[in-house]
């Protein structure tokens, strides 16, 4: 019996964003105009106006509106607070670094959550952390995920990783999940959104190992967390059906070679965290999660969008009756 | 924080039949007359009695004509040969045992090919040890499968433990798997179906622990067996996904604290193999199969009808360019 070569699918993230645009593009057709994102440059980041621009052409090649706004980052606040009133701008993205400091965090929380298409205002993460999907009490709003860990998740679904038989909330129960990177944007948030859906998630970084999850049968409503003191990828990998890695800089590797058999590999960095090899031995290999990213970031817009008609219709409807009581 | 109960999906396998004979349904249908299945009962067993009756019920509930025929085991070979030959029989089941002991295996192998729904005549053994899908060359036939092992494998893909995501024939990549019981009725071809679709299977019997892959990158066309000196479950079930269990009698139990968190828990033995605490800890429980199976049977009677047509039309479309051939 003559060896093959080895059975590897490399997964571009085109494909997937394909799937997820299609997906959008029915959710916009019902809509009365085309929602409008408002993007603000005040970052001298070069990375920042590519990334202005791929916006812009994603937006508009997909049925969104879009307006690039360059401001001095001295004006930004008060710029920001104009569109958040402005009834025409649907959707706020900033691109960050700006002031490359703490002064970006007091940033994002200017932007009006009912605008804040990048999922970073605390009552999202606050909702993403403590597993509470919806923003409202009858569960008709879902609430908005940051964009890059909301990638991974739609990758992770895409490949069949989330077990649709499992009920909504358990579909990664029995996936032991490796996250190389534990930054407060991605890697943090990523681990907890993983734990809460069932999976077991080691997050690691370059201090220490830690494992998320619901703990045996996910008798928790939530994620915790425990340290595993003394812990590093000799121990996660050859356990984890899963290794998504985003280590930033082109010298970190995964060290292949403690790779599960047929594991299923994500590099979420922009650098190839993952030696072209990993195709030995992996089942599945995304090497960049870029343009889901991004349309992750229209899919929240339209989200937000449709939040909001919702909430209009409601209004509109319980309008007619206080009138009445008015009148009585 | 509360702690809740724990999160199992118990799934019976009267649902998962069902999903199978919708499919059987839509096959029947074109058909020109109902597919006859003659029952051949010789045991004294009443097990298989029971089993000719539950046969019985579910095919001629489901579109399909059954006849029972009672034989003297020492005429059964010759009822068989008129059987073989007769244009209005399309399978044969013979309920075992009969002798019990090895005339048993001689009296499969006198069931026509093309009539064994049962997938026990060694040519289907052999190409599903081989690896061999088909039986033709233009790959259009499909080989029948034993129907216990091939009930287990359609519940794997009802259960999406399959990942339709990759292709066919590696669909298990990444996945490994227990099997406890190595029976060459069911443990030792199941196992090599599972390698043989791309998972890593330990399995298990009293003796000891066979490792059965297609290799590192599933470079090899069909699996390998590999002895794992010193093995047993305490070394398989931590790292498995998914426990099958087939051990006869009653006194049989699984250690379940030895189970992976959420790991994938099937019971093929007539007895429960799983305490009810199984349920604590995985992700999914098929506590019985007995129906998937009797349905594969149905499966593999209109699978042999098909491929009879399938070679009618083929015959007959050569046949008019041969009488031309000997005119000429």
């Amino acid at each position: 019996m003559a060896d093959e070569k080895p059975h590897c699918k490399v997964i571009l993230s085109n494909k997937i964003a394909d799937t997820l645009l299609s997906e959008i593009h029915s959710g916009l057709a019902p809509l009365p105009r085309k929602p409008l994102l408002v993007g603000f440059l005040s970052s001298t980041d070069p990375a920042a106006r590519v990334y202005a621009e791929w916006t812009s052409k994603t937006a508009t090649a997909n049925g969104f509106a879009f307006q690039l706004r360059t401001v001095d980052r001295e004006e930004l606040e008060d710029a920001l607070l104009t569109a958040n009133t402005d009834d025409a701008v649907d959707g706020i993205i900033v691109y960050y670094p700006i002031f490359g400091n703490r002064q970006d965090q007091y940033l994002q929380q200017i932007v009006a959550v009912d605008k804040d298409v990048e999922g970073l205002s605390h009552q999202y993460i606050f909702n993403m952390y403590q597993n509470v999907r919806f923003l409202d009490p009858a569960m008709t709003k879902k609430s908005i995920l940051p964009c890059t860990p909301l990638a991974v998740i739609k990758i992770l679904e895409y490949l069949r990783i989330y077990n649709t038989i499992l009920p909504y909330g358990n579909r990664l129960h029995g996936r032991t999940v490796t996250v190389i990177n534990r930054s407060e944007v991605v890697g943090r948030p990523l681990a907890a959104l993983l734990a809460n859906d069932g999976a077991c998630v080691y997050s690691v970084d370059i201090e220490d190992v830690q494992q998320f999850t619901r703990g045996e049968g996910l008798r928790k409503r939530r994620h915790e967390v425990v340290e595993k003191p003394g812990w590093t990828l000799e121990n996660c990998l050859p356990i984890s059906d899963v290794v998504i890695s985003g280590v930033p800089g082109d010298k970190y590797k995964v060290p292949l070679n403690l790779l599960r058999e047929g594991a299923v590999c994500i590099n979420f960095s922009s650098e190839r965290n993952f030696a072209p090899e990993v195709k030995e031995k992996a089942s599945i290999y995304v090497p960049a999660i870029g343009k889901v990213t991004i349309v992750v970031l229209l899919r929240n817009l339209l989200r937000i969008v449709q939040n909001k008609i919702d909430a209009k219709a409601e209004a509109d409807k319980s309008t007619p009756s206080e009138a009445a009581q008015t009148a009585a």
